[in-house]
């Protein structure tokens, strides 16, 4: 799973029937150390309610339709989880509680 | 899924049946912020009906057989939507209806 | 799927026996605007016939089992069309039938 | 497979149900020639109990499904194995049981 | 498929079941012109008994589980066939029976 940050939406409104009612999300990748983002985006099917500004991370390929929403989908990118905290050697690099980190 | 612009069409007399009346498309990655092509191209079996320069999503591996056009076909690239606009923190980066986004 | 050119042959004596009579052909990535090699090679199962200098494009993934060639068969890239013409912007970037483009 | 070493943890309280009781670890892709990271992190899912400063391999895609953690579960990186040594023409490049390479 | 060199193993005594017995391969990928290692590394199963310093090629995700060796196993990268030669634009750029090239 690749570690992003909701920074838009995508509207389409010619797209199979299966997608009506999944919101497309623009993300962009992000350096878990830094929280600097990539410039690096791609479309996720959003399957936990994630809002603007939240890190998530998503799943790719096969694994993006074994969620609740997006069973049968045509999704290659679902969002799993909005996160709460990352940790790394012992420091959080991010917590989603602290404003400053948002 | 990744935005693109459909650039083309690739056409091909050599194929497995199964892809018979299905539309090969040239799109060319875009960066969904300047909306520039990256010149990175990949040919796409369209399952919604793109049409030349408009902005797309595709979708890739498996996913891209769960479309209702492309099951079953040996596909690991469809179009699944055609994008109204796309919105970043707040405002619009793309709009179809305004031309001189196209 | 990704455009390429057939540039060699990958003969093997070891390999799972559902692999007997299926080709493996070098193929190398193009440039489908300049048409030139960008250095990028795979090994690509043939399902279509295939020859020397032709460009094809080759789906990747699960899906590569999904030519009547294929089926069941452990490869993640075949070859899937013998590329016509590729038409960019309203021109042609390459036709099979002008030897100049070969 | 990638060959990483765990740095750290990612925790989420909005995630599917599926994904409950799993640890997810952040994990760096190493250079397994000089163990030196790539600064190229994901996030994995743990099926084999790995811990801090571990070198670990993962498996991408649909077959991060198929550990006995995973089942059905919507992930596209497990970690299936700690390892214990690597050796590169004849040498060790990395062996778990000395603390100098951890 | 990716054409790549068996360079050394790689060992695990925490992992699931279904991959006892199966051969962690560390495997360098290769330019098939040149021959010259990428500095580009996987860990691969082997499917075929491929041993030091031979090229190999390996298939990556799902057709990775559909060797003889690996059905149902982990592994997003199984080594399918020890190559004999490489032919490219009518000369070899790799023979294995020309001890040179080994």
């Amino acid at each position: 799973m690749i570690l992003a940050r909701v920074v838009g939406t995508v509207v389409s409104s010619h797209k199979p029937r299966k997608m009506d009612g999944i919101a497309f999300l623009l993300v962009e990748k992000i350096d878990p150390v830094t929280m600097v983002g990539k410039g690096d985006f791609v479309v996720a099917m959003d399957s936990v309610g994630a809002g603007p500004d939240e890190i998530v991370f998503y799943v790719s390929g096969s694994s993006a339709r074994f969620t609740p929403v997006t069973e049968g989908v045509p999704t290659d990118c679902s969002i799993v989880a909005i996160v709460d905290f990352i940790e790394k050697n012992g420091s959080f690099t991010y917590r989603k509680d602290q404003p400053e980190n948002g």
